[in-house]
C-alpha cells in the first residue's frame, strides 16, 4: 500500500496578488519520485485557528504531512505553536538548538534578539533537523502506524536541502520499495490531440505506468511514470511503454530524454559542425534567442537578421525588391530568397526564413493573420512550408518558432521534412 | 468586518506531474477585488474521506468557500456527495435540473447515459445556478450568520462564467460596500532592495493600501491596493500612495498603469516617430523578441542584427576588424562600434549594441562570466554601459535586455541616462 501526503505550506505573502506557492508543487514530484502520492496541497494563511483546523485535516486524512514556513523568528510565524496544538502536544525550548541559534548570531557579530528564541521551540517527541543554511531548523516527529510529520522552513532553498537531506531518505525506506522511474516523449509542431490519437489507444490500455499529456504551443509532452519494487524493473516499464509510444510517433518525437526542441536541434547543429543563419521576419528573433539559450551557441550560429522592414530584406539578405513588390512581403517566393539569403550572406550550411502575419492586424482575406512561410536553404534541400496557426500574436509567433525548428531537425537528420 | 474566504479546487489530476490549479488562483484575486481575503487555498484529490475532511476544516475557518471541480458525471466526481456530508446535510434530485440535462444532451442528438443524472443532484437547500456553457450547474448555499458556500464547475472558461455571474455579485452585496482599487508602479534595471530601501519607509507606514513588492530580472513591480467604501475613494488612496512614492523613486520608475517595459519603449518609439535598429550578441535577438511582441513594432523597428561570429560583426556593422582583435568581442569600444554600426547601416534614429559573456563559460579574470557592455547610439547621445550581472545565462540575458530598453527610455524620454 502506498504512502499518501498532505502538503501545507504557510504564509500569507503566497495568497497575496500574483504569489504562488513553489515548494508544495516540488514537493509533489520529488514525493511521487519515492513512491508517495499526494491527497492535498494546501497553502494557508498567518492565522491560527485556520493553521490549527488544516493542519488537523491533514494529519486525519494523509501518512506523511510536511508543512513549509512559518518557522521564522517573528509573531507571524506560528507553525510550531499551530502544529503542538494541532497534536494536542507541548513544544519545549531545546537548549542544544538555543546554543546553535546564538552561535550563528555570534558567527555574523550580531547580538540576538529574543524573539528569536522561539526558533528552539520543538514539539514533543520531535527530532530537529539541523538547517545549515539557514536559522530556522526542520522539525521530524513519528506518530507511529506508519504515520509522520515534517516541519521544514519556507525559503525554497532552505526547503529542498531538508527535503533531500531528510525527508525523501525517510520515506524512501518507508514506502517499502515502491520505487518510480520516468521516461518522456517530446514531439513538435503537432496538435496534442493528433498525439493522442495515435499513442492514447497504446497508453490508455495501462495503468502502470501512468500516462500524462501536456501541451504547450506547438509542444507536446508525454510522460510515463511506473512504479516497480527495483529502479531497474520501474524504469524497464516506463521504457518499454515510452519506446511502444514512440515507434508509432516515429520521426515525430524529437527527444526522449527531457531536452527541449532548441536544445535537441543545437545539439545536432555543433554535433555535426554544421553552421547556420537566420532570418525572421514575424518571429523577430525568437528562434535566433531560442537557439543561443543554449550555452556555446556561438560555435554554429553565425548570425541572424530580424528583417523587419522591406528594405532591410532587400540589403541585408539581396532580396530582389521587384520579388517583395510582385509577392508581397508573406509570401512563399519571399520566404525562400530569406532562407537562401541568410545563408548566402553568411555562408553557412543553413539558412533559414520565416515571414507571416503575426497579427492582431495586418491580415487580409487572402492573408489572413496566422499565416506563417517557413523555409530552409541547404543541406542538400530547399523547403518551404505554409502555415496556418491559430490564437494570439505571441502563440503564433512561438508555433512559427517550434516549426522553423522541426524542420531544421529533421533536415539535420536527414528525415522526411513536416 | 472584511469577509474571509477557502477556496478548495477538487480532482487528482491537479496534484500529478507538472500540472497546476489555475483556478484558485484567479478566485483568490477577484474575491480581493470585491474586499474578500483568502485563509487557505486547497487543491484535493478525488478522495472522498479526504474531500469531506478538507472541507470540514474550510466551512470551519472561512465565511465564504467556494469549491471548484468535481461536479461532472463519472464516479470521480464526488463534490456533490462528499460537500452535503461535511454539511451533514442530504442531496435531493431535482427534476427540473434534470429536464435541463435530458434537453442539452437531446440538443446535441445524444441519448443521456444514466450515470449523467447525478449531475442534476442539489444538496439541502442549495439554489442551482445554471452554467450556460456546460453541463454540470453550479450550486449557493445560504449557511446563515454571514456564511456561505459556492460550488462552480471545474473548467477555467465555466468557473469564470458562474464567478462574474453569480458569485462576486453576491460577495460585492455582502462585503457591505467595501470596494478595492490598485496601483501599480514598475522599475527596471534596479534592484529589489535599492527600491524596497526608498519606498519601504513611505508604503510601511500605512495599512491600507496594503502594499507588495514583486521582483523578477532587471524587473521590480510594487502593487497597491486599497480598500474603501466607494471606487473612486479606493482609487484615491491607491492613487495618492502610488504618487508618493512614485516621486520618490524619480525617473526610475517606467511605468504606473501595468505595461512591461517593451510596452512602454515600442510606445514611445511609435508615439515619436522615431526608428531603431539592433545589434545583439550576447542577447542573441531577445531584445527584438520582446519588442516585435508589441503589436505594430514594424512602424520603430527596421531590423535587428544578431552578430554572434566576429565576421558578422564586422560585415553587417562594418566594424573594423582591428579594432576586435584590439579590444576583445566582449568591450566598451566594440559595443559602441556595434550600436553606431547598426543605427548608420539600418539609417535609423537609434541604435542599441549588446555584448557581453552570458556564461556559464567563456569568462575569464578580466572578464568574467555576467559581463556585459550596452550601448546607445543616437538621440543626441553616445553612451556605453557596462554592467555585472550576477545569475545563470538566461538571468544575465535578461537583465541585459532590460538595461537596454531602460537606456532607450530614458534617452527616449530626454531623462539623465541609467
Amino acid at each position: 500500500m502506498a504512502l499518501t501526503a498532505a502538503i501545507v505550506a504557510v504564509g500569507s505573502e503566497m495568497l497575496g496578488l500574483g504569489r504562488e506557492d513553489t515548494n508544495g508543487p516540488h514537493i509533489t514530484e520529488r514525493l511521487l519520485d519515492v513512491g508517495v502520492s499526494t491527497l492535498s496541497r494546501v497553502v494557508v494563511a498567518d492565522d491560527r485557528r485556520t493553521l490549527v483546523s488544516v493542519l488537523r485535516a491533514a494529519l486525519d486524512t494523509a501518512d506523511v504531512v510536511v508543512v513549509t514556513g512559518g518557522l521564522g523568528p517573528t509573531c507571524d510565524d506560528l507553525t510550531r505553536e499551530a502544529t503542538a496544538q494541532a497534536l494536542d502536544r507541548g513544544l519545549r525550548r531545546d537548549p542544544a538548538a538555543l546554543d546553535t541559534l546564538r552561535q550563528r548570531f555570534a558567527h555574523y557579530g550580531r547580538t540576538m534578539a529574543a524573539v528569536n528564541e522561539q526558533q528552539a521551540d520543538v514539539i514533543e517527541g520531535a527530532i530537529l533537523l539541523p538547517n545549515p543554511i539557514g536559522t530556522a531548523p526542520g522539525q521530524y516527529l513519528d506518530l507511529g502506524a506508519e504515520r509522520s510529520l515534517f516541519l521544514l522552513p519556507g525559503p525554497p532553498h532552505e526547503m529542498k536541502g531538508l527535503l533531500e537531506s531528510d525527508v525523501l531518505p525517510a520515506l524512501r525506506e518507508r514506502a517499502g520499495g515502491t520505487v518510480i522511474a520516468r521516461r518522456q516523449l517530446r514531439v513538435a509542431a503537432t496538435g496534442e490531440s493528433d498525439v493522442e490519437q495515435i499513442a492514447g489507444p497504446i497508453y490508455s490500455r495501462v495503468d502502470n505506468p501512468r500516462t500524462t499529456i501536456l501541451s504547450a504551443a506547438g509542444d507536446v509532452e508525454l510522460d510515463f511514470v511506473a512504479t516497480d519494487i527495483s529502479l531497474e524493473a520501474a524504469q524497464d516499464r516506463a521504457d518499454a511503454l515510452a519506446r511502444e509510444v514512440e515507434s508509432a510517433l516515429g520521426a515525430r518525437v524529437y527527444s526522449d530524454d527531457g531536452r527541449r526542441l532548441h536544445e535537441v536541434v543545437a545539439g545536432l547543429l555543433a554535433e555535426q559542425g554544421r553552421t547556420l543563419a537566420l532570418a525572421e521576419s514575424c518571429t523577430g528573433g525568437l528562434i535566433a534567442g531560442r537557439l543561443t539559450a543554449v550555452p556555446g551557441a556561438s560555435t554554429f550560429l553565425d548570425r541572424g537578421f530580424v528583417t523587419y522592414s522591406n528594405a532591410s530584406k532587400a540589403q541585408e539578405l539581396a532580396i530582389d525588391p521587384a520579388l517583395i513588390e510582385r509577392h508581397g512581403a508573406v509570401s512563399e517566393e519571399v520566404a525562400r530568397a530569406m532562407a537562401n539569403g541568410a545563408r548566402r550572406v553568411a555562408q553557412t550550411d543553413v539558412g533559414i526564413g520565416v515571414t507571416g502575419i503575426a497579427g492582431p492586424d495586418g491580415g487580409t482575406p487572402e492573408k489572413p493573420v496566422g499565416l506563417v512561410y517557413i523555409a530552409l536553404a541547404g543541406l542538400g534541400g530547399d523547403i518551404v512550408r505554409r502555415c496556418r496557426f491559430v490564437g494570439e500574436r505571441e502563440r503564433v509567433r512561438v508555433q512559427a518558432v517550434q516549426v522553423a525548428l522541426e524542420l531544421l531537425r529533421r533536415a539535420l537528420l536527414g528525415l522526411p521534412p513536416l
